[in-house]
C-alpha cells in the first residue's frame, strides 16, 4: 500500500461539481489499494473576493489580519472536499495547516516553513482516514496564523509529503506536465518523462510557470520526488526527482522563455571599490528583481553595468537609481532597452558536453537572430533577444537540439 | 480604566459599511478611556451560504466537517472588523476561538464551554491592544475546531467577559433592551433598566428571544454583569445581574407570550408505578421538547396528562406515542388542542407577594379570555389562552400590574 500525496489548485475546487470530480479522483486513487492526503487550495475566486473585501476597508490592511482573513479560504475548501469524500463513502477528515503541525517563520503573507510536525496525520492515518489537509497555511511558533504566500499550496503538498514519507507526491494542475518547451510556441514539444531537481529549478526562474522555485528547493532539500500532471486525465506526467546517472545524457532538457524584459545599462562609473555595492543596493530596496547581471570596464576605464529586470520594473528603477548616480558617478548615463524576451536552454547534460553554447548561437544566427545579453550557470545558456523574434528562438533551439524525439 | 466587551452580531458586521460603524463604535468606547474586547459573529447570509453548500456536497454533512466550515465566517469578520479598526487608527488585533482560549466539549455543532484560559487574550490586552474576538467558536481537548451552536457568539461574549473579569458585558442587537412586553404587542411596554438572570431566564424560556438561556445561565453562573442594547444608538439598554434586595418591590416584572403551541392530553392511563417515565421518554427520545407538563387522577381511577408544545411538534408527538400507549394502556385515549398561545407573568417579586395569580386571572376574566391549563414556578405564573386572544391577554395583564409606569 502506498502512500499519495495528490495537490488540487484553486481551479481543481472552483465549483461544487468541481469538487466532486476532485472526491471521485481521489477516491479512484483509494480503491486502488493506496492512501491518501490530498492538500487542497482555496475555491478559484474565493482568495480574490476576500482581499478585494479587505481593500475596501484599508489601502494597506495589516498582514496578520491577511493572514487570518485569506486562510478561511482553504480551510472552506478542506471541509467541502471532506463531505465530498464522505458522500462517497470515504471516511475523509479535514486538516488544517495548524493540524497538519505546518510550523512556520518569516513574515506574515510571506511564511517559510519551519519544521514540521505530522503527529495528528499520522494518527488519522493509521486509523485509516483519507486526509485532506489545507494548502498555503501554517503557524507561527506563538500560534498566529500565517500563509505561505505564491505557490503556498504546492510548498504544503511537498512539506506534507516530505514529513509522512510519502511514496509520491502528486501536483495536479492544468497541464500534463514539463514540456521541452511551451507547446503553444513550439508545436512538437515533447512532454517529459522525468527532470531533475536542478534543471527543474532552471526551468522555472527562466519563465516556466509551472512551479514556484521554493516549491522545488523544499523537493530537493528533502527528496521528495513529485510528478507534475493534469488532474483532467489519468495520464502519466513529469517526475522531477534527483538526477541519476543517464540523464546526463541528454545535453539539453528543455528551452524555456521569458518575454517582456528590459535591460537597464549605465556606463561611466568610476572603477572604485563599492561602487557595484551601491549601485545593487539601491535597486534591491526598491525591490526590483535583477535577473542577468553583467559588469565590465570600458576603453575609457570607466565601469559599466548591464541588468535585464521586468519591464515593468524599469520606471521604478531608473528612479532608485538617480540619486545615487548623482551622489556616486556624476558622469554615469543610463540607457535603457525594453521588447526584449530571455530564451533559456536548461540541461544538466551541458556538464559534460563541450559546443553547447555554439550550437545555440549558430541555430539563432542561422534564422538572423541578434542575440544581446548572454548569461550561463553550470547548467543553463541564457540569451536576450528582440522580442518580437522569441518565438522563433526557441524553436530554432529546439530543433537545433532535437527536443522533439525522445532520447534513445 | 474600564474593560469593556461588546459583542455584534451578523446584521451589524453584514456590509463593510456596516463594518466601519462597528469600529467607529468600538472607538468611540476606547477614546472613552476604555480598554474594549469586541466579539463578533459571521457576516450575515454567511453561515447560510455556507451550509447551503454543503448541503449542495452531502444531504447529512458530517457535523465535524460542518464546524470546520462555518467557524470560517467567523474568523474572516474578526480579521475585517480588525482592518477597519486599523484603518481608524486602533492597534486592533484579531483572535480566533482557539486563540481566545474557548476550551470546549459535546457533540461536535453544540459545543460547551469547558473552560476559558484567557493567557494570550490578557498579553495582547497588556500590550493596549483592542481585541477583535471571533464569537461561535471554541476548540476540543484534542485541538479540533468546534462550534457552539445557536446563539453561540453571545456566549462567547459572556465567557470572554467571565475570563477576562471585564467590568461589563454589552450585547449590542436591533432591539434596544428588555421590555416589560413586546413592544409589538404592548404599545406602552417600557424597557426595564435592570432585570435579575432569573427573570431574564424566565423571560427567555417563555418567549422573548433577546438571548438564549444558555448564554445567561452562563452569565448566572460566573457573575457576569451583561447589558442588552442597541447598536444603532448610544440610549442605555437593559442590566442583566444578581437580584439585589430592591428588586423584589417590584412584584412582576415582564410579560411574554409564545405563539403556536398545542395541547396533548391522554386519558385513561392506569394508575401504576412507571407509567409516566415510559409516555415521558417516548417524547423524550422523539426529541418533543414538552413546556407544561400536567397530571392527575380523574373520577374513572385513571390517570390523564397534559402536555404543551409546539403545534409543530403534535404530529411528531402523536406517532411517537401511539406505540408506546398500545402496549401500556389499550384503554387510553389521545386529544388534542393546537391553536393556543402561552402567556407568562415574570417577577422574583411574587416570591413575596400574595395575590399574583387572583390579579391576572380577574384581569384576563374581565376581558372575556377563557384559561386553559395553569402552571407555576416561584417566580412564574403561565397560562394558556385561545392564540386569537393573546394579544388581549398580554395588554390587560401589563395594565394590570402597571408595567407601563416605572416603579417608585
Amino acid at each position: 500500500m502506498a502512500l499519495i500525496v495528490q495537490k488540487f489548485g484553486g481551479t481543481s475546487v472552483g465549483t461544487l461539481d468541481r469538487i466532486r470530480n476532485v472526491a471521485a479522483r481521489v477516491k479512484h486513487t483509494r480503491d486502488q489499494g493506496n492512501q491518501v492526503v490530498c492538500v487542497v487550495s482555496a475555491m478559484s475566486g474565493v482568495t480574490d473576493g476576500l482581499i478585494q473585501m479587505a481593500k475596501g476597508l484599508s489601502e494597506n490592511p495589516s498582514e496578520r489580519e491577511l493572514d487570518v482573513l485569506l486562510a478561511t479560504g482553504e480551510q472552506q475548501s478542506i471541509a467541502l472536499v471532506a463531505m465530498a469524500l464522505q458522500d462517497l463513502g470515504v471516511d475523509a477528515v479535514s486538516i488544517t495547516g495548524r493540524q497538519a503541525g505546518i510550523h512556520t517563520t518569516g513574515s506574515h503573507t510571506r511564511g517559510r516553513i519551519l519544521e514540521m510536525d505530522p503527529a495528528l496525520m499520522s494518527q488519522f492515518l493509521a486509523e485509516g482516514k483519507t486526509l485532506v489537509v489545507a494548502g498555503f497555511q501554517g503557524v507561527t511558533p506563538n500560534g498566529m496564523i500565517h500563509t505561505l504566500g505564491r505557490g503556498g499550496s504546492d510548498l504544503t503538498a511537498i512539506a506534507v509529503a516530505a514529513s509522512l514519507k510519502a511514496d509520491v507526491c502528486q501536483i495536479l494542475t492544468d497541464v500534463d506536465g514539463v514540456y521541452t518547451c511551451d507547446p503553444r510556441v513550439v508545436k512538437n514539444a515533447r512532454k517529459l518523462p522525468e527532470i531533475s531537481y536542478d534543471e527543474m529549478l532552471e526551468m522555472a526562474s527562466s519563465g516556466s510557470k509551472v512551479m514556484q522555485s521554493r516549491s522545488v528547493e523544499f523537493a530537493k532539500k528533502f527528496g521528495v520526488i513529485f510528478e507534475v500532471r493534469s488532474s483532467l486525465n489519468h495520464n502519466p506526467g513529469t517526475l522531477v526527482l534527483e538526477e541519476h546517472s543517464h540523464m546526463e545524457n541528454v545535453v539539453i532538457r528543455g528551452v524555456s522563455i521569458e518575454r517582456a524584459q528590459a535591460r537597464l545599462t549605465i556606463t561611466g562609473i568610476p572603477d572604485a571599490p563599492g561602487m557595484s555595492g551601491r549601485i545593487l543596493g539601491a535597486l534591491a530596496e526598491a525591490e526590483i528583481n535583477l535577473d542577468m547581471i553583467l559588469s565590465n570596464i570600458a576603453h575609457d576605464g570607466f565601469a559599466r553595468h548591464s541588468f535585464t529586470m521586468p519591464s515593468s520594473d524599469l520606471g521604478k528603477a531608473q528612479a532608485a537609481l538617480k540619486p545615487v548616480l548623482a551622489a556616486l558617478a556624476p558622469h554615469s548615463k543610463i540607457e535603457t532597452e525594453a521588447g526584449i524576451a530571455k530564451l533559456s536552454a536548461v540541461g544538466i547534460g551541458m556538464r559534460s558536453h563541450s559546443g553547447v553554447a555554439a550550437t545555440m548561437f549558430q541555430a539563432l544566427g542561422a534564422v538572423g537572430i541578434n542575440i544581446g545579453m548572454i548569461s550561463t550557470s553550470e547548467i543553463k545558456i541564457a540569451v536576450t533577444v528582440d522580442e518580437p523574434r522569441i518565438e522563433d528562438a526557441a524553436r530554432a533551439v529546439h530543433d537545433a537540439f532535437g527536443l522533439d524525439k525522445a532520447p534513445a
